[in-house]
């Protein structure tokens, strides 16, 4: 199988037909028809070899993700994703790499019923760049910079875990030593399944795209925690000139995570470790028994974790005074 | 300057706000306003270094024209580019040159009144990855499939230059040495003008995207050359179910080039060179005089070069017997 066996292969792959799909892969564009009185919500993200999965990762697992990354952001904005394209970089043709990447971006897709549209295949370092688009209502869109004054501040799921997941996957890897993972906070031993658990957080995110596509109503601000809650939430206040109060204690962290770290440090993963594709939202206080209430039909849950505050940065504190364990506030891509 | 800097950067040389865009740079998605009764053309490619472009490039040159070659898939569909999102990867920060690919992005999108409306910054091997967005009434799209028996066979200016440029670009590169360029039909003295002409060729090419605007009702099928006249018309043959007849003696050669090559080396590299992002397209021969009209008023030149007939692939004369130098059909991305 070569390049053009490939996107032959591709589109036998695809699900029956979508309905917004004019014209598919194969051509110098993707055609598609789009709907009326919406607006089109875009966003690009690459996942590259040593900066965003290890050397080895399971084909299948880098298709996942990256996908999973893009769907987050149009979580994020309060859309529903319809198309993505697919530009893959591979430093030599390979069949299994190649169909493995693709297989693992349509399995990440089939569920929201998004189309694999277009792409590019082309020889250089190994690295996944997705391109996605989704549809929103103009009055329903959550911008980070949509954050009021005296909102709460809400998360959905748990956070800590991916980042719990990468400690765990360098220590596989004889990246991080035993005793240092220890220092981190981290126990000897951890049991079987939570250590399954925090790698699958890690290398299969959900993404919270049906719980954002339903609050666009009653909620302000939105980001998904990609670079850690502390980050992404400073987005928040810059962009929306305000500044946040959170209390570390309200932060829902996973059973896996409390048992397997110490409590500051699993703070601290909570606060700064990023990866978990959560939703982190603000909006007005009295929503927030109807926000909980569709997180729990669609079996998500949501807490709140702060207040938006005067002023321009995030501060933390806790309730039951323990902090976290704070090494740095976020990833930064450089 | 760092990446969250070089985004505020980005932000300050867009030009006068684009009407479409409700959103830009800066959230988790782009917002846009989509235009009543269009369709969405959609197209992405990546350039990568050691692939697509030499170590040492001018970074103004590299995002010039890895912009130029996702707007001439926009023209191959006969659409009106609108919106681009832009995914750089480098191996460290580099304000020099994240800023002149940003810029020669900007450059290219001005003359078409493209907004860009969204990125993505990652560490890794140097590469760019761009996403491009347009819009088409139904009715107008040029598609590869679209191709119909006794169609003349069309392409805009000349072939082969850029392909005549990586040759000298190599050559300055002492990656081919002076005799093995005389084996491939080059002059052993060829014009500081010639030169110029044919290295601004592979540098700044030109999307046809005004153009081909133009010929939607005129046309059938479309391609833009950039892996090599005949494997690209060979994919319109593929998916139309015809056969082509080129006249090599047609092909339309430049000054520069014809100076430069011997007569069959210089057909050769029309033939399979790529990289010119002219467009060939087919369409009623009756069609004729109204699509090189069009092309007189916007200073394109439109040459007919062959005919489609029955069969499945590409087959060449010469009207003047001279045949082109064929090494390979066209380039291969692995």
């Amino acid at each position: 199988m070569h390049e053009f066996e490939f996107i032959d292969w591709i589109k036998r792959q695809l699900p029956k037909p979508h309905a917004d799909v004019v014209l598919g892969i194969g051509d110098d564009c993707a055609l598609l028809d789009i709907p009326h009185a919406k607006q089109l919500a875009l966003s690009t993200d690459s996942c590259v070899e040593g900066t965003h999965f290890f050397t080895g990762t399971d084909p299948l697992a880098i298709g996942y993700k990256a996908a999973m990354c893009n769907l987050s952001d149009i979580a994020a904005m309060g859309a529903t994703p319809s198309w993505c394209t697919l530009a893959l970089c591979l430093p030599a043709w390979d069949q299994q790499l190649a169909c493995g990447i693709a297989q693992g971006v349509l399995d990440a897709l089939a569920p929201f019923g998004v189309a694999l549209v277009g792409g590019d295949t082309t020889r250089g370092p190994l690295s996944v760049n997705l391109c996605i688009g989704g549809y929103v209502d103009s009055g329903r869109t959550l911008r980070r910079s949509a954050a009021q004054f005296a909102d709460a501040v809400f998360v959905t799921g748990t956070l800590g875990d991916a980042g719990a997941g990468l400690l765990l996957r360098r220590l596989e890897r004889a990246d991080l030593s035993i005793s240092e993972a220890i220092k981190l906070g981290m126990d000897a031993d951890i049991l079987p399944s939570h250590r399954s658990t925090l790698l699958a957080r890690l290398d299969r995110p959900s993404a919270r795209v049906a719980y954002a596509q339903r609050i666009g109503h009653l909620a302000h601000a939105a980001i998904d925690v990609s670079d850690g809650l502390l980050q992404d939430l400073t987005h928040v206040c810059r962009q929306s000139h305000v500044g946040a109060l959170l209390d570390v204690a309200s932060i829902p962290l996973s059973d896996a995570l409390r048992a397997s770290f110490s409590l500051s440090a699993a703070r601290g993963l909570a606060c700064t470790a990023g990866d978990d594709y959560e939703l982190c939202f603000t909006a007005h206080p009295a929503n927030s028994a109807e926000l909980i209430a569709i997180g729990k039909e669609l079996g998500v849950a949501v807490a709140q974790i702060g207040l938006i505050q005067s002023g321009s940065a995030v501060e933390c504190w806790s309730s039951d005074k323990v902090l976290p364990v704070l090494e740095r506030e976020g990833f930064q891509h450089f």
